[in-house]
């Protein structure tokens, strides 16, 4: 029986698809401070002029540039796997599927939008880039890619993962970039989080201010800033995995999928696996897709759709997002990747169109579902994808409950050797679930009183 | 042009290759302490009988069984890559190749064996076993399969790396084994080192003689010893390494291989990629053949080939190797895998042989290439696999001062994601290079003088 099948060098697909070709209702545009669209114009301090044009296009399907198939082809097309061995131990009819992302040098998903940035950056004459990271899987994948391609590299590492975490800073130190716990003195958004809360365990949306301010206050021009996930762009980048999965899926002899799964924090990862499918369920196909996210951080499962900032300091547009406000900072859980207020645009207007169905997870049965996949599968999972497992085995179980034969599909976006810590306190017991309470959740969304609603807010919750 | 090659799970080797067969001299018996060739009963309670069968055997091809084929599946067959952004920043005519063996779960070629051992293991009716762990790569691995297989898994670590590692502990949990600090309170063997010497860093040598004692003493006799490297049935599971990458350098559309490199400590990983082409050699092809170990624990270049005991208690029979006297304990480089007094019989008989030109190199070249080696190939290799790597950049450059394109491949092990703390030290400048000194070597050696010698030394060096 096969086991998992790889596509050669030359079957790596030359277009990535552009969801936002094929929502039922156009995607709405980022609105500047004054509730205006931004135009492309107002970006350019902070994105190259050639990625902010893709941010906005409307084209279905966009060529991926050879500079960049060289850089993909490192490390894809990334083989597709079969769960035979996780299948086994639940005893389940369903046919489980993986897409093993993990086996980029940077060990996630995440470089296949990092060399495709730093790449749009440097053919723009950009010498520099700055970002922030959450748990270190964006800026490990960042670092590396401005190694190979030869661009300066300068991350805000999220406070509470830098200290869980101290091996990534060095992980980018080898690939020459340098990497700084946030919030940092470096930058006024950092110094006035300090001033107000000298022990917090820092937040996405707090490391993404200070990025975006280190990148537009370089004087030289030469800075921009890159971002790991939430934009059209990045998840547009991470298409490549979902369309090699649907090849590998008919090499499998499979002629249909049921159920598509991702762990989502800002989106990319699902996006790139799911956002193929999603064509095919807005042509008619019957496809369950689900973003899984944590009860911790619950954005999809609790938070309204609404225009938000993405970051603490309001430096970036509004997005039209589903958002817990832009000042809410999560627990500390170990998926620092899903530790983010908001979610992307293009997953958010799925989740309100009804493309997307998203699950709420609490951090021990991730972990104890981690477990059962190291043990089975063999493969030790990031945090962050351990709640794409644990989403996964429900759904494995409930096909073994109706007795139907589901194909489940779900993308294992990265390996947890660099985030063992969290491993370690499960084993001991002293893991803690993080069950967001609606009156925490309500004081979050205050500030979200006074901003703008997509018009598209009547189908949703708020 | 094509920058890696993958094969089809079809097209994985159906059987190992065994050097044994071929060696122009046969290979020598290990010896009791009696000095008589040890019988394979005398090491039964050490290992399962299959095992020894297969340790002694005299087949070129050893069919590999399908449920051993099918543990290998879940990672195997590994891309071969071009590594030619290396190539282009040494400037050099030469055509680099690596085998990826970072990319099975537990990040090393070491699976290859651990795998087949513990499927052997098993179909004997074992219930756990016992092994040593230098840097961790081996521990983890046999940790992973017992995870699959369903066997106890226990582990004895050299202290210095459980001290520079303690994150490979959790690897080996999470795959349900224990794994504690050697010397240990826990074996009478650790107990003796420790009496004498509480503040030792621990080698291989030591925990070598922890696991077989607790193999042998389990009185229910369901407990046998996994060995990581040195023995031929270790050595030969990993040829599958070195004939997967016959067939990719093939589809790269070579048709020769003048330099084949691996770093050795036990010898596994160089023996499974070398031993191949090693039988191409012996039958006419001139391929130069290179064993890559530290300067700090010379044994290839400075050892003499003797009879000697693998580990430090004495538990192991006498084995015909070169070695700088079983209890030498090596300095505390970050290679813990290269940390190892002996080499494997086959190997050193190759080396007495000819057939096999051994380089010692010091850590701080090996870091340096293995930066070098992140920046332009994009992976983190292995501080073990960094002494590969140095020595391909230095024959590369010959190469290119002797204008020849020559065709290099070397066996990238395993990936450095668990040994970030050296690469921390070496950018921080902190990385000291441990050369061995003529005196400290006679004074390990002085041990060896009542020891048996093999026939073969006479072409040796003592």
């Amino acid at each position: 029986m096969q086991t998992k099948v790889f596509l050669k060098e030359s079957e790596i697909p030359k277009q990535w698809y552009n969801l936002a070709a094929d929502l039922p209702t156009p995607l709405q545009p980022p609105l500047g401070p004054d509730g205006k669209p931004v135009s492309p114009d107002m970006l350019a301090p902070v994105f190259p002029m050639n990625l902010i044009e893709q941010e906005v296009s409307q084209n279905r399907w966009i060529t991926i540039p050879e500079g960049i198939l060289d850089l993909l082809l490192r490390w894809r097309p990334t083989p597709l796997h079969r769960a035979r061995f996780l299948e086994k131990a639940l005893d389940t009819p369903a046919r489980i599927y993986y897409k093993n992302e993990s086996v980029s040098p940077a060990g996630s998903h995440k470089p296949n939008t990092a060399v495709a940035q730093a790449w749009y950056n440097k053919q723009f004459g950009i010498k520099k880039l700055a970002t922030e990271t959450g748990a270190g899987q964006w800026g490990s994948a960042l670092a590396f890619a401005c190694a190979l391609i030869g661009l300066e590299c300068k991350v805000f590492m999220v406070r509470i993962s830098f200290e869980q975490k101290p091996l990534r800073k060095v992980m980018m130190q080898t690939w020459g970039a340098t990497c700084i716990p946030s919030p940092s003195p470096e930058t006024k958004a950092g110094r006035d989080v300090l001033a107000k809360n000298p022990d917090t365990p820092g937040s996405l949306g707090i490391a993404i201010s200070e990025a975006v301010e280190a990148a537009v206050t370089d004087t030289t021009g030469q800075t921009r800033y890159a971002l790991g996930s939430v934009l059209n762009h990045v998840l547009l980048h991470q298409t490549v995995i979902g369309l090699e999965a649907k090849k590998q899926l008919k090499l499998f002899g499979e002629k249909k999928v049921d159920i598509v799964i991702g762990c989502a924090g800002g989106g990319s990862n699902f996006a790139g696996l799911s956002f193929p499918f999603t064509n095919d369920k807005i042509h008619g196909a019957k496809i369950e897709i689900i973003p899984v996210e944590p009860t911790s951080c619950p954005t999809l499962t609790k938070g309204p759709f609404i225009y938000d900032h993405g970051d603490i300091a309001k430096m970036t547009p509004l997005l039209p997002m589903y958002s817990l406000g832009h000042s809410f900072v999560p627990a500390a859980i170990h998926a620092g990747g899903l530790r983010y207020h908001g979610m992307a645009p293009l997953v958010s207007q799925g989740v309100v169109e009804g493309l997307f169905k998203p699950m709420a997870i609490p951090q021990n049965e991730c972990f104890s579902a981690a477990m059962l996949f190291a043990r089975t599968e063999g493969i030790i999972v990031a945090p962050e994808t351990s709640h794409a497992v644990a989403a996964v085995i429900r759904k494995a179980k409930e096909a073994k409950e109706e007795g139907k034969e589901k194909v489940i599909l779900f993308n294992l976006s990265g390996h947890g050797l660099m985030d063992l810590y969290g491993y370690d306190l499960f084993v001991q017991g002293k893991l803690v679930d993080h069950e967001l309470h609606q009156d925490e959740i309500d004081a979050a969304l205050a500030e979200l009183k006074g901003l703008p609603r997509p018009s598209l807010a009547k189908t949703g919750k708020w």
